[in-house]
């Protein structure tokens, strides 16, 4: 999974880190919801703190989402006096699932659990670490793959727009999107960043812009609203995003903002690219009508940066994803290979 | 100008106001930058206070800019000893035209007390403040013309999306747009307003929401970032906007977000409506090359109320306005008429 033609290495951090034995160890996580201002960790001792921490994102991004769970999964067996079974895990199980509606990484990564650890006979704890932690190593593994895959689909001197986060922050390596712009860079082939804040958690102006800055990518922050106007300058060569769900006909779910960008990438003949590991695709939704869409509190929209922006007593709305339906997306990167349209996952 | 189709009154505030006479009133001003928390008036007493005034935002909107213009030169006509003369406004009529770039109805309203009144012989304090003071009752007869021309175009029942502010706070009257959507709700053919919260200054979320909750319409706030997905779930039967200023061809200059709303408009087969009164049209700019986009601070991306919401140290980019094409544009709304494609406005 090396790319022998990166020139300098490529860094990131660890938001998911499991400390300790399998057996008695703790689950730490980096609090997203204070960054970029405080770098602040959190450790979670049960199933039920990890399903806090996802609902409430101080973990997030799907394929992060899926690791947290799995060590979730580990601290509810921790807890069992009794001798371990999928039954005996239930209600963690059940309560994980139940923590975000929209990213599959999250179901995966239990049913792999489930299918590998937990219905096989005599399951231990440590059994269920260890596939945990092979999560974690294959995404890492998976995350350097795609950045390959990535990084191969750009011109020379690319400028990049890209929505979300979908870095380190949000995986267990290099990212998906932000680790095909970890690549490029690192290729000598980026010339430019240009990151939306993407409204109304800012996952971009908070989280992207501070792992570029940390890499000293270079990168300009723009409002979800400038995206269009940047297309039109001809400042963009291509758009990179992650998914929280692909449909087997190739319909993405991801972060709110995303659809509008595809739309807008199409209208000006620019390349729109989705980038996720193969654990994104769910097998089980034909097309975009089979993905949940969690509406979250709108009480996130009339806020920003914890300022009340809007009168009060106003309605407002807050789904978390889109949907981008197949037409409109050049390519999907997984770790295998860059899929082209029509879409067809095997 | 009436609509006797009304079925209740069509109620506004009224945001720049001359208090006292002519040769010796002030101008006030309700602070938009404090609403919606506060409404707080400031009196501006000289031509440099206006300059400032529109430079810091706290009157926008590009016919209010304009009407804020001419009180401006009013104001600098008090402070002339010598008799009036267009040479010896000279500095002050300068500064308030740079005051911002893009409107062109500070271009027109200033040109158009050079024309009216003081090229002509023997120019009084008096004659400008009239001249002023028509500017304001034209811009509210207008707002109620382009009011019934764009209510006659929407169905019953009707779902309207809108962009930043374009109401009373930035009109003499009802406003642009929103004098469209509060038509269309007094004729009982508005079923719902969403509005985008218009980052980065969030015009939407604080200004149009306020007028909105005010006059008790239906309305839901979104982020920018939302619009396409409202739309493909079929929740807009039409977006309407206003303009900072119009190209001879159609082209349209209006706040940053704009062009990205009428190419997914486009993409979902939405009718996009422009309002503007004729004092935005610009004859002299030929198409979009020839609008000059502000850019303002970047610091208005990266921060909110002084809370920070980037990382330090980061780049960031502000243009104020975009440029949508004609060709996007399914009808402009004036208060002669609602002119179509292809634009020829005469």
């Amino acid at each position: 999974m090396k790319n022998d033609k990166q020139d300098t290495p490529i860094t990131h951090v660890s938001a998911v880190q499991w400390e300790g034995s399998p057996e008695t160890g703790r689950l730490r996580l980096l609090d997203q919801r204070q960054l970029p201002h405080e770098e602040r960790w959190v450790t979670l001792t049960s199933s039920q703190d990890v399903a806090d921490a996802i609902r409430d994102m101080i973990v997030r991004g799907a394929p992060a989402i899926g690791l947290a769970a799995a060590y979730g999964v580990v601290l509810a067996a921790q807890e069992q006096t009794k001798p371990l079974t999928a039954d005996g895990l239930d209600h963690a199980l059940t309560q994980l699932l139940a923590s975000r509606p929209t990213a599959v990484n999250l179901q995966w990564a239990i049913d792999r659990l489930r299918t590998n650890v937990l219905q096989p006979s005599n399951p231990t704890v440590h059994a269920l670490w260890q596939e945990a932690d092979n999560i974690r190593t294959e995404d890492e593994a998976a995350n350097a793959a795609m950045g390959a895959f990535g990084a191969a689909l750009l011109p020379n001197n690319a400028r990049i727009l890209t929505h979300c986060n979908t870095g380190a922050l949000a995986t267990s390596g290099i990212g998906t999107a932000l680790g095909v712009i970890r690549t490029a860079h690192a290729q000598q082939k980026l010339q430019h960043v240009y990151a939306t804040e993407t409204r109304p958690y800012l996952q971009g102006a908070r989280l992207t812009m501070w792992e570029l800055i940390k890499e000293n990518i270079p990168a300009t922050l723009i409002t979800d609203s400038m995206a269009s106007w940047l297309m039109q300058e001809g400042k963009v060569d291509a758009i990179f995003v992650g998914a929280d769900r692909i449909a087997a006909n190739g319909d993405t779910a991801n972060k709110i903002g995303t659809y509008g960008l595809a739309i807008s990438a199409a209208y000006h003949n620019i390349p729109f690219y989705v980038v996720a590991p193969t654990s994104t695709i769910d097998p089980r939704a034909p097309n975009k009508n089979a993905i949940p869409i969690e509406m979250r509190s709108a009480e996130e929209v009339v806020t920003l940066g914890g300022v009340r922006t809007a009168p009060q007593g106003i309605d407002a709305l807050h789904p978390a994803f889109d949907v981008t339906p197949a037409e409109l997306i050049s390519a999907i990167v997984t770790d295998k290979q860059a899929f082209q349209a029509p879409y067809s996952f095997g």
